[in-house]
């Protein structure tokens, strides 16, 4: 009899249940559920209430309705019976927090609560806790704290402890009122599972703590505000559990309401960038992995822990066990791309888009295929955003240069895909110049199957072939692999990530070859996007700081 | 019984008559006739010759349409007999040149040469001289030429010495096969009167002329290209006559083919920009005027001769006779807006336009009304077409600054207004700084009377009232002033450019003061502009120029 073991992937606008055959590693069925509330940054939900600049929530309900619908659903479309699911794994995106009860119950879904923004979940691209992320950093800096070498010298503003601060400075009421604040993935563990079981992976590359140090020290945390002394006592936990373990096994309750056994596995949460790692076969340093979508993030396996200025996070048995794990990544990528053809397209296009039966985003990119390298004139900087690794500074913004009366659409497409790359390669020339070397790229997640200029502008600025990722859904493929290690052999599952990749991933056929005559264009203008990537980001000239708070 | 006189005001697009009441200023007809063949700028017309980068150019057919098709049209519409037309005035763009023969014919127009592009008209904004333009300015400075000093130190490819030099480097044939080049304003003159009458205006600002040392010497000449060593003897000319003097008498065969009466006294030529000084009421130093069209010109008057960096034309006499006239310019304004409302604004705005029974220029500028100044946080270089004045540099190119996944069309619409203020400003400041102060701005152009947000944000970046002319067509109506000034008083015209001024110009009664709250704002902001302007302009990082050389 096959065995099965289910994917849940959360991403930012919908969450995902994928069904796998452990042996094959065949899709049998997908499910997706897209949240009601999205991603909310303007005005709260069945509220008036308008948030301010920066601000992105998320409402803990879209979660429970994945679940709801999404595993039942693939039961069903697969035929597969409840006594042949092994495991279940999940992925989520990170750093996502919410302040929950003592019975786990978030905040936002309190009455007395639900009308306070900062009682809801705070999305991972929730920017509005910039400023405490600075200090935080200025006051690590100051007091030379080592951990702050893990993270490039800087913190996220992305990242649970700033985020943790902007609640105590702005809604006191908030911090007092939650028992803990924790990540939407660990949340969803505790929610399958009954138990609280945070994950390494959370808590390594976004709640500042580390296998061997652990959180920095109450005394640090005084040091941003009194009240912060004992939060990781008060409102964290020091409980961290590794990716491939077993969190638990299915409540009565959530197997009754989602057609599963009670006691099913469920594997240790993972954030979705991570998961993808072993989807995309790479189990082995010097194989960067792409995960390419709204955003993209880099993910690199090392024997070595090295401190990369800019490289955001590097932990420990953060991916991999036996591997030191670094993220590096972009804050918007396919968010820019989105942003363009919503709003910049010519109605003339979507009408010859629809005459050819096309997307507008196809149509661009058969009219930016046609254009040469350095033709249009353009270059762009791809911090629509911020930018996120190497310079971590959220405040930057993109901007666009070259500009004349004859620039077309497909030529700005062009240049903000080219951007995205050059993006890319700044981040593995860092990883490179600090002695990790990379030869091979892995792309997976929304846009390497489909966007096939894309991804060859990426080999030809980069210089280096990329290999992609069979499946369409790396990171629930990922969870869902995750989900055959929480079962292990006895159970039909794997006991190594290795056996696992065997089984259950692979890439594809085609790969991308940089065009040699492209690249030597693409160094040229790579030249030109450091200039400006570091005039404009290495405080020579700070506008778009000020533009920003003006 | 009452006077008239008509105006003739060739422009980029199209060609127009006005025929004005010379004691009262009334407009009583006007007559608009497009080029067929606009400004070519893709492929030469009937044939499939494709024109390469920054060329510009024009079928002089188009102009002979005009003079064919308004005229009569405007002694009809207004009922105005031949007999009470007693002048003719004529404004065109330039430096706008073409190769004629022996007869005044235009290469262009011979079978033997229709297929040559370079034996075309070439308009203002071919820019593809720009090489020659830069090398006869580098040849000017290191034979410390004094001339040079009369332009502010550069000299615009738009220019005619560079595109004659381009002709004779790349279609020497054509070179050698045309008797002279000329102005097409003054081949205008040519076809009216039999007579070429080249203006003052003309050779002052665009053919490196000056009323005291004539042209560069031969020498000058020679040390370019040696065919050029005799190029003003052998293919220009050194009769140079002022504007606001009679150019000649209407021809017989124009006055049949015209409706008009053989004799009408026609005005010496002036370019449009010039031509809308004493139509804005401005006769006085003190008193910038502000031409707002495709592009803006920046005019000015002064007693004294000043040698500004980065102002390219101070002409004694150029504009008004007994003043030094400044001629400033911004090389692309209007045209930036219609770049971006034609192809950048997405279908649901052209439906809300439609919806609401406006352009979609109104709806842009409703939305953009509704944003305080420096509220999107976006800044932008108005270089869309390279930069005139200050830099006088055709390779510098278009910038947005402050792009976010929130910035929306209306956003960027107002920063490209905004851009092309502060391009304004610097002009304005080079001015004052070096000693010739301004009070008051005059605006006219198509501008003005329909953007009001347009020109609040100019009072506010300026810092100055800004008072708008009441003729919607100030270039043609000043054509129609010089022709009252070519009939002089015997025949019921004037004698000076002020009485003509009283009678015949005005301003409306509502004015822009500037807002002190957004003054403040965009104080900051213009700190910003001009960090980036001298950043990419003045050498620090030429960028813009090595995209466009890629």
């Amino acid at each position: 009899m096959n065995k099965y073991t289910i994917g849940l992937d959360f991403g930012t606008l919908n969450g995902r249940a994928i069904l796998i055959d452990v042996k094959t590693g065949e899709e049998l069925a997908t499910a997706v559920y897209s949240y009601n509330d999205g991603a909310i940054e303007e005005v709260l939900p069945d509220s008036e209430i308008t948030l301010p600049p920066n601000w992105a929530l998320q409402n803990p309900v879209d979660y429970l309705g994945v679940l709801k619908y999404t595993i039942p659903e693939v039961l069903k479309k697969s035929g597969v019976s409840s006594e042949n699911i092994i495991g279940i794994g999940v992925d989520f995106t990170s750093c996502t927090i919410l302040p929950i009860d003592k019975q786990g119950i978030p905040l936002c879904m309190k009455e007395e609560w639900k009308h306070n923004p900062h009682a809801w979940v705070k999305l991972w691209k929730h920017h509005a806790s910039e400023p405490y992320a600075n200090q935080l950093k200025d006051i690590a800096l100051k007091r030379k704290e080592k951990f702050i070498l893990r993270y490039g010298g800087k913190i996220s503003s992305e990242w649970m402890i700033p985020k943790i601060w902007q609640i105590l400075e702005e809604a006191p009421e908030i911090y007092e009122a939650s028992d803990r604040f924790i990540e939407a993935g660990d949340w969803i563990i505790l929610q399958l599972t009954g138990k609280e079981r945070r994950s390494a992976c959370n808590a390594g590359y976004k709640a500042i703590w580390d296998r061997k140090e652990g959180y920095p020290s109450p005394e640090f945390f005084a040091a941003l505000h009194p009240r912060l002394k004992n939060v990781v006592k008060e409102k964290l936990s020091t409980d961290i559990f590794s990716t491939g373990l077993k969190a638990g096994g299915l409540t009565s309750e959530m197997a009754k309401q989602n057609d599963l056994k009670e006691g099913t596995p469920v594997a240790i949460g993972i954030i979705d960038a991570h998961s993808a790692v072993p989807a995309a076969t790479v189990t082995k340093p010097g194989k960067m992995v792409l995960i390419m979508g709204t955003s993209t993030c880099h993910m690199l396996l090392s024997k070595e822990q090295k401190l990369i200025p800019g490289i955001p996070g590097v932990v420990e048995d953060g991916i991999l066990h036996g591997y030191f794990g670094y993220e590096a990544g972009q804050a918007a990528v396919g968010d820019i791309f989105d942003w363009f053809v919503s709003n910049y397209v010519p109605t003339s296009y979507k009408k010859e888009a629809q005459k050819l039966d096309i997307s507008v985003y196809r149509l661009l990119e058969n009219k930016a295929s046609k254009l040469k390298p350095g033709e249009s004139g353009l270059l762009a900087l791809d911090w629509w955003n911020g930018n996120r690794s190497i310079l971590n500074n959220a405040n930057l913004s993109g901007l666009i240069l070259g500009l004349t009366l004859r620039t077309k659409p497909e030529e700005i497409y062009r240049t903000l895909l080219e951007a995205t790359a050059f993006g890319t390669r700044m981040i593995i020339d860092s990883f490179v110049n600090d002695g990790l070397p990379i030869e091979e790229l892995y792309a997976c997640g929304g846009m390497p199957h489909k966007d096939k200029l894309l991804m060859q502008i990426y080999a030809d600025i980069t210089g280096r072939e990329i290999k992609v990722a069979s499946s369409h859904q790396a990171s629930a493929l990922g969870a869902a692999m995750f989900g055959s290690l929480a079962a292990g052999s006895k159970l039909g599952g794997y006991d190594s990530i290795e056996e696992a990749v065997a089984h259950m991933a692979s890439c594809e056929d085609k790969t991308y070859l940089p065009i040699p005559k492209n690249v030597e264009i693409y160094n040229r203008l790579f030249a030109e996007y450091k200039q400006l990537h570091d005039y404009f980001g290495r405080g020579n000239n700070q506008v778009m700081d000020r533009l920003k708070r003006n």
